[in-house]
């Protein structure tokens, strides 16, 4: 048994947050920001986890959790099993093994049990990586992870980790988008923490208190996301109009305004928002806001030297920031680590 | 025959502009900020009109007026005769008159034929001004103004200016509003022209391109005008809730997010909201957007202190401002002008 590289990308909502709750359609892309997990086999008869950015260094002694926790898990190492979320006993014995919160025990104990044997080296991925059933089974499985943490959460999320790409969501139907074109973007943190929970109840509050004003906004939401879903399209297919780009940037500034009206902005968000407009970019939040993160659209002809201007103005206020791209693959199996670039050398350190 | 002041109200639309285009409810509000016109006779056989603030300084015979202009305007000084708009002949022969713009020349020459035989002071307007039938003319001349003015002209101002008060304004009907508390606002100016004509093209513009999108943010506009219409009568009648302003804060911020959306913002608008957010106030523009006006809602506790800081830091930024309030009498006659003191001695400079 060798060491074992993957990767899971990010993933940015890109129109629909607040509303998707409501029913309307939202879209969600994966981010060329990703996770890599190495996966090293050692004979001392523990599992380490270390995960040094979030400061996280944990053991469990493999013979304990073969007998107090992965008999009552029931992964079989079957492929083909259908993966089920554990019971309310088999939660307890969890949260006695991991003090870190059980998130991150259980999205690695999904990624432990997944099958790999099938699957190709990152520069092949486009074309020849895992068989459409065996990402729908690591979906399955990081869908698993996201029910106990979340409760009841959309699916959004392990959707995109696996599949990659763009999906459009709608009342717990996830379609993905076939014709996503890949757009440079930046991305800010405004590292203002917020409860999404919180968040989405004071939307649900203001919906009760204004009805008639709250649920046509959330209808042009959904206007914003169908509508953006033919530009990607037109321009993925080379047939938009010569202003799709504007039209991108005319439905972010729309979106922004409307979940103002919703009442999740933030003074730090605004910031942002006025900072790239003094460039000539169009930034909306992603998620709950309230704080949190936000994407700027950057058109392909965008200049190096205004993305670094805006990049240390928006840092010097305090803020992270990043240049990416949206649209990139999902789960990635690394077959030859040691000389593939793509991987972070702080992986191996 | 002796000299005569009268006085009439700014204007300042509340809630619905540009909806109001789509036949959306708008609400539109007196301002206890007042032109004052003072008529002195004399007997040199000219009119001269003398408006200082905007530096307009005119003579016409009277003579010529009597020949070439007044007998086809038709005004017969008879307070029963119906105002009917200049025709085209009359508008050439008006134009040769007035270099100034036939604006101010028509709105004069409608109060000069105005009845005022019936009128009272100021402090009587309340209980005893002009009657029903009388303001109605008034409004009617005044809106004969307007229509040379405009072309297409909603009524609003004309009935606002004449009738004071409320109004709600929906395809064409001005209905008054029976249950207006007198708000504290403040007015703020960003001194940035703007064309309304140009802004309700490229809301037309966005209408097309993303109908939507932006059909659904014109419903909620008309959502936010109903329910402030509610919230006034509520505070009015003291049957309101005890958050009765904080409605109006909230629904003021969501109209101005939704301008935003329909593309009338302006950095200059988010300035003034951003600096009077940090003093716990909430702004929107008002009238066309793009730059133009905005008001602020002073609750009845904000300080005094509170009100001059931020005035003085709009005024800093370069704006003008002034705290006034919403909701005053229409079209004065002023009886007794020497010892009132509501009108500015300016007008017996």
């Amino acid at each position: 048994m060798e060491e074992i590289v993957v990767s899971a990308p990010g993933k940015v909502i890109l129109h629909g947050e607040h509303s998707v709750v409501y029913g309307k359609v939202a879209v969600a892309s994966s981010l060329n920001l990703r996770c890599y997990l190495r996966l090293v086999p050692n004979d001392d008869g523990l599992i380490s986890l270390d995960l040094p950015n979030v400061d996280v260094h944990q053991q469990w002694s493999v013979d304990r959790l073969r007998t107090e926790l992965m008999s009552k898990i029931h992964i079989q190492g079957d492929s083909s099993s259908e993966p089920v979320p554990p019971c309310d006993e088999v939660m307890k014995v969890l949260k006695q093994f991991a003090d870190i919160g059980t998130t991150v025990l259980l999205q690695s104990a999904g990624k432990i049990s997944t099958p790999m044997s099938s699957a190709q080296g990152c520069g092949d991925v486009e074309t020849v990586g895992w068989s459409d059933t065996e990402r729908a089974l690591i979906n399955q499985w990081a869908f698993v992870g996201e029910k106990i943490i979340h409760g009841q959460p959309s699916g959004i999320d392990n959707s995109i980790s696996a599949l990659g790409g763009a999906i459009r969501f709608q009342k717990k139907q996830i379609t993905p988008v076939e014709k996503m074109p890949s757009l440079r973007v930046l991305l800010t943190n405004t590292k203002v923490p917020r409860s999404t929970k919180t968040l989405v109840a004071s939307v649900g509050d203001r919906y009760k208190k204004y009805t008639a004003v709250m649920s046509p906004v959330l209808d042009a939401m959904e206007g914003v996301a169908e509508k953006c879903l033919q530009v990607y399209a037109d321009l993925q297919s080379n047939t938009g109009s010569s202003d799709a780009y504007t039209q991108l940037e005319e439905l972010i500034d729309i979106n922004q305004s409307l979940l103002g009206a919703i009442g999740v902005g933030h003074a730090t968000l605004d910031k942002i928002v006025l900072t790239t407009a003094r460039y000539g970019l169009h930034t909306k939040l992603t998620g709950a806001g309230g704080g949190g993160c936000t994407y700027t659209l950057l058109r392909p002809d965008v200049k190096a030297d205004t993305v670094n201007k805006v990049c240390q103005e928006l840092r010097q206020a305090g803020f992270d920031c990043w240049e990416t791209s949206i649209g990139g693959p999902g789960v990635l199996f690394h077959s030859n680590p040691s000389s593939d670039s793509s991987i972070p050398c702080q992986l191996f350190a």
